[in-house]
């Protein structure tokens, strides 16, 4: 009998153990251990080809940070950026973001990032958009308290969902802004998307979400 | 010696003594007593011509609504729409917002309708918005807590100002809207210079911030 062959790049990907860590839910709790020091612990969520976390990770060796994204190709090519850049406060996870407070103890993430995430525009698809109640409610299990979400979009609707979302749910609501790069806001790490954006001269959109101890 | 004549609208608004208020400050924490009832109250802060108070106090004779407005020739226009749809319910202040807690108990008021606020789009005028940190200082004294105010703007950087003062001022957000005539929301009252910007196909945004009991 024959196996089935996987695909190549998920070869790829198991292949890269120091990277792209396997079988997260084994460090729940320990995640310090895997970097080998106590410092703030950052995520991803969504991290496409990597560019925002990479250079993030190379700014502040000081900060860990792990990528999560689901879509093996594109965590690939993420994953070949990291490894150019050999950035030992990085590391990948590939997975679904629904799977997150199986990966993380409660407290244990000190920020999230979430970065042009799919809009899921249609109204019947609202719960497969990251910023969806029944995802906030892992994030606010998962984040420290306090803690923080990062969050750009270029999609108004998605943005306007996305504030409601966080002020229902009883995030404290920062630093909104409807233009981001007109914004005065310093120290913008632009994603690949972004850089896009901004050529055709459209607004980005952003805010800080933060969950405050109870 | 001649005494300086009072501009004529003036005198015509002090004469209008059943509907516009004098020496409001008389009756700070007994509203009610004006009304002869205790049903709710609710202030448009920058009433305007009217059209938005008036209709809301003919469609809703079980709530008490107090129109506040400092530009005198306006305010008179709006008095004159009150008059001619005799609403028992409605009453107007000539004053400045500024001196709110002067006339109002702590937690009298149920709820505040901001619409079409001047934006004040320089930066250096930001302390003249009526959404500006120190006015929403009064109107948390003012409000019952629970209590509401309701913003509509046609004014994107005004939109944007006033949801980051209301998050940082503890307001909790709900309904936020970045195109109130799309969205769905029922109910809506359109003002004059709503009306206006709708024919001009712009979008008007909307929101209500909530101050909880502490």
């Amino acid at each position: 009998m024959r196996l089935r062959k996987k695909p190549g790049v998920i070869n790829k990907l198991e292949e890269m153990k120091e990277l792209v860590v396997p079988d997260p839910q084994v460090h729940k709790g320990k995640w310090h251990a895997v970097f080998g020091n106590t410092n703030t612990l950052h995520l991803e969520l969504g991290t496409g080809k990597g560019t925002f976390i990479t250079t993030l990770a190379g700014m502040n060796p000081e900060l860990n940070y792990l990528g999560v994204e689901k879509v093996p190709d594109i965590l690939f090519i993420a994953a070949q950026k990291a490894i150019a850049q050999g950035l030992p406060n990085l590391r990948f996870l590939h997975m679904d973001v629904e799977n997150l407070i199986y990966i993380f103890e409660d407290g244990e993430v000190d920020r999230i990032y979430l970065n042009f995430s799919d809009p899921w525009p249609k109204k019947r698809h609202s719960k497969r958009r990251l910023t969806h109640r029944r995802f906030l409610e892992l994030y606010k299990k998962v984040l420290k308290k306090p803690g923080e979400i990062h969050l750009k979009t270029d999609n108004q609707g998605f943005f306007e969902f996305s504030l409601n979302e966080f002020a229902e749910m009883g995030f404290r609501l920062r630093n909104i802004t409807f233009d981001l790069h007109n914004s005065g806001f310093s120290g913008n790490i632009m994603t690949e998307y972004e850089e896009k954006f901004r050529q055709l001269g459209q607004p980005i959109y952003r805010c800080e979400a933060l969950v405050l101890p109870e």
